[in-house]
């Protein structure tokens, strides 16, 4: 069986969604890759967490192409692959609907840094796509998922560009988050922790309408706290 | 025993709706449909969940005359018998008294298709029906109950109308919804993902009270990705 | 030992508050009542629920002298002691900070009758006191709290006669739910059912400010089928 | 091993943290101080809390120096030790990111005494600092932290002086609660209760925004309930 090691990280990666309860039933979806390879490991389609097994993940290559595998993939499998492509650092990709990030995603909203648990894992709003046309709909949905998310981040359409790295997540609009990072577990981390800081900005947002971003300044000592190569946190 | 598997998959689909949170004490109840026999497998009145078994499930022919069992049938049972009656297609009937979809029958309002969550189960807006008349709570209000939905999908009193197929669920203004299903098991896993969109909309309106309804084709994308023929989801 | 049965109902019910998420800690506390002797059955003060025992029940008469047992009663006994000295027919109370209920309790507001749900329990709203003045608290101030409640009822200061029977609780205002039953276990169901209309009432009123109370007939219909000569609800 | 029963008291402190849901992740901490010997006792930085032993505690003297412990301590020590200095009562510092008294620091406000639950265990509303200055937070940020709390409760900058005794918490704005007590125990129960009682009021400014605070009298009479000499509340 090939890439052991990243099966078992992306099935575990799965699983700490449903223990988070950022997940029902057979919604959302992890993955992760091998970079040296090109092959990526992701969930299969529509099968339930509780029956996960590791030979259920599907390996595909950086097209989507499937390598090894008897179930289908994650349906969403087009936005992963193309997320990997365009964002050469990142190692995990997670798909979720997860209550308060979707329902941002839903108010085509960012969810705005408003407090320091946000500038630990995220250096500035969680943007959210442009609406995606009939047209993309109509077509390669999937894949046009993907470039909307890589279009935000790139800073098409007039809005400012933003590093992937340093924002590790994007709301799609009308529709739900896709996070990412390191690796899978890294991933799922981050998903987690937005939608910790997502419910927070709503509850925050209805205490006072016009809370405050938080300074540049704490965004700064926050983020650096934990990333980068001056960061203290933790036995690093 | 008649239906011995059908009361097993109604069994089940109750105690799934205890499992979701859907249900406190002995509200909500769920049924199945032996379309051949025309008999309703429906949970007794009253009886807790965790202490319920097979052989206090109910049978019933489509006018409610128990044909089996010593319990009395759910209060409920004229509404569900209808429903099977004027919807031929449907083989489960799921009733709670969720908290989210209840509060948007309380407030009278339909739950929106704000997101892709929505249209993944429900092809369009959860509608709700008329407040009942008077005479119709006096009268045979759980039968009324039922006429008041099936009114709403058949479009009349100006509304327009809507395939039960498409839409698997209603809300009975100032009370809770009926869901349903082409299995018990259907209906029940409708039911937890009404309340879980339900959820959504809620915090979603709260964001932002103009928020725009999924795209027409954001709906058909989504819907028959996951239903009809050319269905993509899952291992089928 | 005094009163063996009527001990374990009262311990039955304080841990029914606990099972549902009502208590904190030491909060709450539910009392029972022997109507022929004259004797209430409450639980100790600050005593944690899942170290309490059959034992640590506090026998007192109804003016709250201690009869048997050893540990303080609650510090909320003369609330109970004269809620069963007012209102005769009930043999069971209940207090708790429970979090809905007591919000609306803090917003001086009743939990007003917006479904279904509600009608099963409360034929109407759950009123809330007027607050007590300052000698009143600086006086006899937990009789006094209970004073405030029969006030409510007996439609002192303006405001319309409730029958105890039909609406088993109030809200104290700045304070939280006091709820009652025929039993220790009929006050502990209804306090959780309470939270859990309070909760809908909620989300309601943030869905639609002006939601519309449920129709006298509705009221009715709901709170006769479960109360009363010719309740049809469950297998009674 | 030094400090064996201030260890065991802070490792418990940790793990109620984790048991009531107010940390997720390596969030949060919580140490105490042996008085006497001049030591200080915290959570290791980064560590999962289910993991977490005895021997991970590390011990400091009351100027963050460390004195035992393998371990780095918690990114937030300074924050404890300067507690410790000013505060010369208390024996147990509490910091989480828990979801409602985060909120009302995001929002940069106080969380108001809107009922008893807050007078039994808060003399006055639970105030917020002020913004730290950008020069403070690219200073020695975490000891800034510490002296924005003492400051509001000198009453400096126009506020009104507060006694740390009498309202054992503060919210430092765009960041989340600092809690302490006399023990270990004691922050943690009070951070505890103060999620609750942020909780409350959120859900009561959103019923009636204008919502009065407790009068002087409830406030007196629930927190000398608890409080002082002539508590009265529970066994003691």
């Amino acid at each position: 069986m090939l890439l052991e090691k990243l099966r078992e990280e992306v099935l575990e990666a799965n699983l700490e969604l449903l223990r988070h309860g950022l997940v029902l039933y057979t919604f959302g979806n992890a993955s992760g890759i091998d970079r040296e390879q090109g092959l990526v490991v992701i969930k299969p389609s529509g099968v339930a967490y509780d029956e996960m097994k590791l030979e259920h993940m599907v390996v595909t290559d950086l097209e989507g192409k499937i390598v090894e595998g008897t179930l289908r993939p994650s349906s969403d499998l087009d936005t992963h692959t193309l997320l990997y492509r365009e964002f050469s650092e990142i190692g995990g990709v997670v798909h979720t609907h997860s209550e308060f990030a979707t329902s941002f995603a839903q108010a085509g909203l960012p969810v705005p840094a408003l407090g320091t648990t946000h500038a630990d894992y995220f250096y500035g709003p969680v943007p959210v796509t442009l609406p995606l046309s009939d047209e993309a709909i109509g077509g390669r949905y999937v894949h046009e998922t993907g470039l909307a998310i890589v279009a935000r981040f790139k800073g098409e359409s007039g809005s400012e560009a933003i590093d992937p790295r340093a924002v590790p997540a994007c709301l799609v609009a009308g529709h739900a988050p896709f996070v990412w990072g390191k690796t899978p577990h890294d991933a799922a981390h981050n998903a987690v922790v937005l939608e910790a800081v997502a419910r927070m900005a709503y509850r925050t947002i209805s205490l006072e309408a016009n809370s405050a971003e938080v300074s540049q300044a704490l965004l700064d000592r926050h983020y650096f706290r934990k990333h980068g190569k001056d960061a203290t946190y933790g036995q690093g």
